[in-house]
């Protein structure tokens, strides 16, 4: 099944390369800063060094580019190879690439490019936990917007890569109406309409709701997504057989692993997790490096 | 306990404003970008709103110097209050903190704020948890650089209110000799010779030893810092029996909560802990936002 | 009809005060770099001074918020009034502001605020005339990606002002599938089904078609959007009738003034108008000072 | 003749690579951001293409390493060849040069790519008109401050390109005295004297006239250059004789093109004129994509 | 005299205030990065000090605005005062300013702003000496782009305050065709055309001269000013009678305090000092802080 | 003498190299911005030549990574050879290195690359003759945070070519407690162990000494670095003995060259030079440019 998650459009889906860039020269100006003192004074310039990333817990691959370019920004001279796809599981004690280049180059990176590979690592294995979980219920698992300040985008690309979807991006680039929303706007109908005439009609308009009644105001206003937020099961089950497949319906709010099969059975098209980011924790992998004479 | 921890010159240890600045400030427009588009379409500009942050875990505060930055930054005009302060523990149900101002401006922050107030929250609880289990032994308990990249700064604070101290905060302000620095620079003495030689005298020169030989080469060394890596605890105590006061002894690699105490009674000076930072989850806070009239 | 331009939610949907504040950031040290020369040698640091902008045209107002922040950067102590708001039409020997401040800063950013403001009232105005050429038919003038590289956020604000809707706002953030897409995806319905997948289920999927065949296939691949790209107004009509409602019809190439009624009564939903932002010209406004001793 | 533009050290004086690269870097990610959606879901990675860039218009050329940085920098193994050089006129119909990359790399540069084009051909076309309208007269068409913020550079550089020349280029490298700072400075030979003291000895010292009062004073007081502001043919002639070639004459205000060579044969030495970059259209030009297989 | 020079429109042709903010930006991030490690261990954050600028030598005051751009940035309450104008003279034992704010702000920015003034002083006092070594003969002592690089604005600015003058700013803003270009162009008439016909008209063409011969050819070809290049005071004597006012003459090379009166008493107009800003050596300056209970 | 620093670890701990191409690229734009005008207006661009970096004094090579970078960033082809190492010194008349690529992109990034060259050398060579001065007596001169704003870090390795050792960095990276720090903490003692409970333990705790008692006291605080802030020699001889080795003792204040071998045999361990880099002034080197047909 992860070949699958590994062939599909969604792993194509990946980051500008600029971007990454952008992030992993801050990340290691954070660590090297002016400069990686111990090796400076104690390793010769010219001295190379080859490595491999050695998992020491199973895991899903993701942010292979990123550590790629943790690596060629730091020394433009190395070499990657046999890089893991972003998508694949492996096992501990696998080998996820291989790396050469000059001892200085690799060790200043070492711990940055470790820093990404086991965050991102852990947000797809995080992900493909809940994808197998609603296996073949035709669902989708989806991220929020709780993610890491700053690397929001290497998340969602991680959750990708673990078979999740992605939500909208950001404030920016999605409309979903709030109860504070509604209340201010002064009711569902006056909100939606609102949205839907300033807005890009590129863009979807989502609701979120509480209860039943939220749910029948936001299919009449004309919402194209309707969130069920933190309602127990029965509820969801009717709020599905209101909307009637008039709208796509997110079920949100503690979905823990435990329960995410249960909630896709209950028929709702998408159900959006923030633990995916906000709680995955590192995946052990380490760098092993042999010096080459 | 913990008030000893809040009160005392750790917490003061803050970080200078214009960086929490400069990392609010991306943050905010990763995710603001131009607009949030949900609310400049809803909600009129003078709409006023006021929130507590509402704990739903226990936990250890930190980070709020963080999350005034995101709210100013966004609404310059709005107030916090009854700020709980950095390193001072709570219980789900507690109020972290409250804030005024228009509806606009904390709409637009409160995602981010929260992302960063979880996550820094997360770092100091699980850091309590280990200052506690070496209580009274005299040991410190210390991060590593394994954070998450762009952050590096604000986890190590939230290490500090937790009751942690810092290790090196990178590459460019600390000597840590490993064992490919070693290899390269043709041996333990020379290698600390080398580092001795160039390095500013302020900066103490850190070993890693894997073996209670290359404790003993260290020692001969004149290393200010022995770190032991991996070690089991027999050889630690050896190894704190062999260096005998002479230098610093850190304790190194898979440093669990349940071990922690073990270690702390065997005589070491620090032990450094990379789950701090790299697998710490995020503590459950939410903003509960009411509207003015 | 001006008046409702202007109280809609259109023209409250502004510009994130930072994005306008870094945009003029730079404009200012483009045009003063390391300072006013002249002023800075002949004019005093004190000496006061207060002007209006003075239309010299009939036009249609935008870019308030820009001219204020070109004032307020180069001169915080400045005072602007009787700002006429964004959307509002205005003739020749109009007032549209007042100012006053000290005759260094005001002359310092004069140029700058007049370069932004002749250009986003150019659009505003332009777009004005095609939203009331289109006036009761419901259709929706919207502008395109044919910006001026830098200022797409403050155009397509202008857009707004004028009484015009906004398109998606960058490749990032909507889903366009056009010819070279579908060849490449293995036709219409791969590719949307491909893009159905792999993007956030917030965004609306829009197909680019030049004939009937190609309106029929994006239909039945569940096109949200359907562009009619360059198409006669009989083909347009056709086009119309096929798509029967069930997904929205957008008008696009070479969508001149004169024609552009004719096109709304078509039946469509949306019209594109790439010169609203490329060809708008200059409105003339100058910046009339007086000193004041 | 427009080989003769085309050749001319004017043409030669081109923006430095790295100016024209920041305004592309910029330009690319407001459009481009964390990446092109619709391409990367439905084009694979290694898919080529090729193109041409077609005109739909006649114009002149320029721009032409504005484009080529556009490319090159979404996809650095492009290929570009047979671009038309800056200065060249062309036909509708014409192809203004080659292009052959990834598919992927030449979409995601299109648009922003002719969004620089289509404008800097427009300013070029525009100015090409004006020189052509004072051919033979010995007369410089000249730009002002009066163009789009942030892309002066450019724009002035495609008024050489059009045959024009370069006024100063921002408020910092030269010295222009108009009425308000005479008035502060108590009169134009204070005015004068003050800025030819303070000023570097490098720059010439330009005064701004209403009437032929001032133009006498201006003489009187030194001015290397004496700009006739919004004067009628009569004052203008009158204004080259008083000057009789003790100083430069630059005439300014409303210089449209059917004007421009009567004022050209009034004998001043300059025209100055706004519309070259504040109203100059966009020039219709496409890029007509083949993909490869 | 310090007066008059204090008085005088150079010293008020000041810097943007936002150019000096950055440079000062950059300058305090240099110094204390995430923090004061020092002062944020050992001082409460609200004790408050003051102080005074210490002069431990005689000097010339340069960079007032810079040291309080210093001060504001790292502490926004703080306040200075009785600052000696830039231009004014002072003793050993003197005081340049007072200032009062909290203990940490100031120490923060101590030696950032000690820094800059001691550096700018220094350069405002050696040009004071060539100022007065040419005094009453009406010739201009320049500077030169021999600048530290990065603070060419702040340099240049402390020269005005010094009673030098300033040379052209950079390569973008004056024309100087030396021999290089002399030979490329194919001899000084074509290269002076050449620079004529593409430069702006508003600047003015030096051309740069090692001999007699190449003084008659920069004049034939119609140089603005002519630099004398390391000529003997024969040959500049020479050289002047020859221009007969027809440029400005500039001298320049080797220009030493000594030797600098006799070369104004040749008839040149400037004489250009390289020294005045690569070998001027710092003042001593020292913060006299005293703690406020 | 000169091969023995040369050849040192110290010689070898560079400066990382994007921190050196961020510097670089920020003065090339000071100077070049939009363009070198001269040249491009008088040089075509294919046009190459060749030159010499020629010393016209005696000194101490440094900074040649900084000119190697000058050149090729505005040059990306021009190649550099035989640059003497940094820490060599040569004599007048001594090539430095050799230069080759086009005309332009030479001439743009010469008078930059001089001025860092110019003063970096100064640095280098003033402290060779401190090193000097103290040979032998294994005292290590060291310098201190009084550098150019913006350049400290080249300063600083400039400093190791010449054979002096860095004192800490910045602010932030190190720990020297002084007077105001000692009363505000209530005490040395109070204040030694504040920093030493909050500072990282990899950094050695500096104090400040003004007279014996002081010396005394940061003894027993446990101080690792003890200053004698402006001692007379008997004070420093007696202040050593009392220390007797239980510290680091670091002589500091107005210590001049004549001064420092007497101060290196009261047996100080090291002596801190303000004058390494606010005083030294620039080396004489040009570049000497030959064109190539």
């Amino acid at each position: 099944m992860a070949a699958s998650h590994a062939d599909s459009p969604r792993a194509g889906a990946a980051v500008d390369p600029r971007t990454i860039a952008s992030i992993v020269r801050a990340a290691l100006h954070e660590d090297i800063g002016r400069g990686d003192l111990t090796s400076m004074l104690t390793i010769p310039p010219g001295v190379r060094a080859r490595g491999v990333l050695l998992a020491k817990q199973d895991g899903v691959m993701a942010g292979g580019a990123v550590v790629t370019e943790c690596f060629l920004q730091n020394e433009p001279c190395c070499s990657l190879s046999e890089l893991l796809p972003d998508g694949e599981p492996f096992s501990s004690g696998d080998h996820l690439g291989r790396i050469e280049g000059t001892a200085r180059g690799l060790l200043g990176a070492e711990r940055v490019a470790l820093n990404f590979l086991q965050r991102l690592c852990g947000v797809a294995t995080l992900t493909r936990q809940f994808a197998d979980a609603v296996k073949s219920t035709g669902v989708r698992v989806t991220d929020t917007r709780k993610t890491t300040p700053g690397l929001r985008v290497l998340e969602k690309a991680a959750v990708l890569a673990g078979g999740g979807s992605n939500h909208r991006f950001a404030l920016y680039d999605g409309i979903l109406v709030k109860d504070n929303h509604i209340r201010l706007a002064g009711g569902v109908a006056q909100a939606v309409a609102r949205a839907r005439a300033g807005a890009p009609h590129t863009l979807k308009i989502e609701v979120e709701t509480a209860h039943l009644g939220e749910v029948r105001e936001a299919l009449e206003a004309g919402a194209d997504i309707i969130m069920l937020d933190n309602m127990d099961d029965d509820m969801m089950a009717e709020a599905v057989r209101i909307v009637g497949g008039q709208a796509l319906v997110e079920a949100s709010g503690g979905m823990r692993l435990e329960r995410v099969r249960d909630v896709a059975l209950l028929g709702v098209d998408l159900i959006s997790v923030g633990r995916l980011t906000h709680s995955a924790t590192a995946v052990d992998i380490s760098l092993e490096l042999e010096l080459l004479d």
